[in-house]
């Protein structure tokens, strides 16, 4: 059996990203009832606004489902204790020290998975005892590696003498994908972007029309000297772009990074001055189906193009 | 059969990427005496050492070899004067447009691919006509695209409503990665990085050198406000850094990059303070084997990963 449907508990290697403001309880419960594994984005969410998305999911699914965790958030207590009080069983931890968490997470029973974007902080995670491990690709929105190292170059350096679970994210949107990334070494995937524009999204629409919107060249990593961050362009990152350019201190970044913008971008919608966490599989996206569609699309083209494996194109 | 064998009839669907000051007529003649196809990396060459660097590889193997041809160089006429005389059948064109020259080449019975490094240049290719394309992602080395379009993004979207022969580069240095390469919808690949630590490849022993030495986020995509480059970090790169860091213009740029930089680091092994093109996959590689030793390496990981498809891993 697939190592990650077994860990898990789940019938396709197929996690949803626990993504801030777009992956509420609506979005985490689809995906778990058509198989995959929704996470809820605790980042973006206070430790009660945790609880309720938790017992809200608890109430639309009996399928395992997980939380996303952000390791950097002063509330960090807080929300943990609601996780294990709440007996979630599946927690994705990032941004952070695997370290700090996994063993106090996994002695309350929890499966604790770590996002990593380089593959020298496999051994970390090997150290701190997590039961998998996601690797992130340069192309994937939101937050994002110094290195830049892509999927197609992160995957089988984070296989190589690894012998974890490991999950594949950034760049995956289609079977085909899915697919090539089960190929370079690991046993699942996680996929953001697509659900971005899903029905039980909870992003706002007018984030949605801005991923239906984007072709080539509409995502971009910027704010490289702070934290790295892929966002749409718009009238917010050319600010950036224009400061970083003219050679701005961190201070002034900062200064003009604010506070919220990510909420005002993704949750207000406010497509111009907010900031849009996406990756670049946004220029394939066209549609706004239901998760359930999502996921039997992918899985749909991941076994015709496993199928496809024996037409002559892969013959020499 | 393969339709990229069949259009330049090799036995494998690989090919070695043209690359300045490291594929010269012994690279190019082992890679084709080896089953895949040999490319004479024209960008360095002034015609004469073109002309010279083509007899020689025609001395050297029966089977068929191209030139890649960058369409920005002064010469470019006389170099394609060299090709038609000496009877090459395949040309690569990079860096430029392809309408202009490829009826022209194709007049003269030769077979032309051109490279792009975003999706919206499919239909250039087509209207100009051309055999086959060659779509490279940001993880690649030298020169690079300015929409950092990853390998796997691009692939699948150079692929959709497009028929033509499709070749994958950028991050492809093994039997798995090509294999994920033509998952995502390529008939073939083109491999640098990994002909660079070749003992056939022209590049000067430090290069190899740094080659070995690289990992995970040694290399950048520098020079964005030129022609963006992906490079090994040295001192020269950091001196770009530290220049386009307080905001320099594209006149202190262009007079930092100086002249002969590339051919300084690459040709002449000055690790510091030469240009080191150089794709991600450098964190992989560190030997240098015979290019014949590459290949078959590359070709048996290909067969034995299509083979473990049957796996259960794979199966959901």
């Amino acid at each position: 059996m697939n190592r990650i449907c077994k860990l898990f508990g789940i019938k396709y290697p197929l996690i949803q990203g626990g993504m801030i403001w777009v992956s509420g309880w609506e979005l985490a419960s689809a995906v778990s009832n058509a198989g995959g594994l929704g996470l809820l984005g605790a980042g973006s969410m206070y430790p009660d606004e945790l609880r309720e998305a938790i017992q809200k999911t608890k109430a639309a699914t009996t399928q395992p489902f997980g939380v996303n965790l952000p390791l950097i958030y002063p509330d960090l207590e807080k929300h943990i204790e609601v996780i294990i009080n709440e007996g979630v069983k599946i927690v994705f931890t990032s941004a952070g020290n695997p370290k700090t968490w996994t063993s106090k997470l996994q002695a309350a029973g929890i499966k604790v998975a770590h996002v990593i974007a380089n593959s020298k902080f496999v051994a970390k995670c090997e150290a701190a005892g997590v039961d998998a491990i996601v690797a992130e690709g340069f192309e994937a929105g939101g937050h994002n590696g110094r290195e830049e190292t892509t999927t197609m170059a992160l995957i089988p350096a984070a296989r190589r003498n690894n012998v974890l679970p490991l999950i594949a994210a950034g760049g995956i949107f289609s079977g085909r994908t899915m697919l090539a990334s089960m190929v370079l070494g690991a046993d699942a995937v996680q996929i953001g972007t697509r659900f971005v524009a899903s029905q039980e999204s909870a992003a706002h629409p007018n984030f949605k029309q801005a991923v239906l919107d984007a072709t080539e060249g509409s995502t971009k990593l910027t704010l490289k000297q702070l934290i790295p961050v892929r966002l749409i362009k718009n009238d917010f990152l050319q600010q950036v772009d224009e400061a970083e350019m003219r050679g701005a201190s961190k201070e002034e970044l900062n200064e003009l990074l604010g506070r919220g913008r990510a909420k005002l971008g993704m949750h207000e919608g406010d497509t111009e001055n907010g900031e849009l966490e996406i990756g670049q599989a946004s220029m394939m996206i066209d549609n706004i189906p239901s998760s359930k569609n999502i996921i039997s699309d992918i899985i749909l083209e991941y076994k015709v193009a496993r199928e496809q494996m024996q037409h002559v194109r892969f013959e020499f």
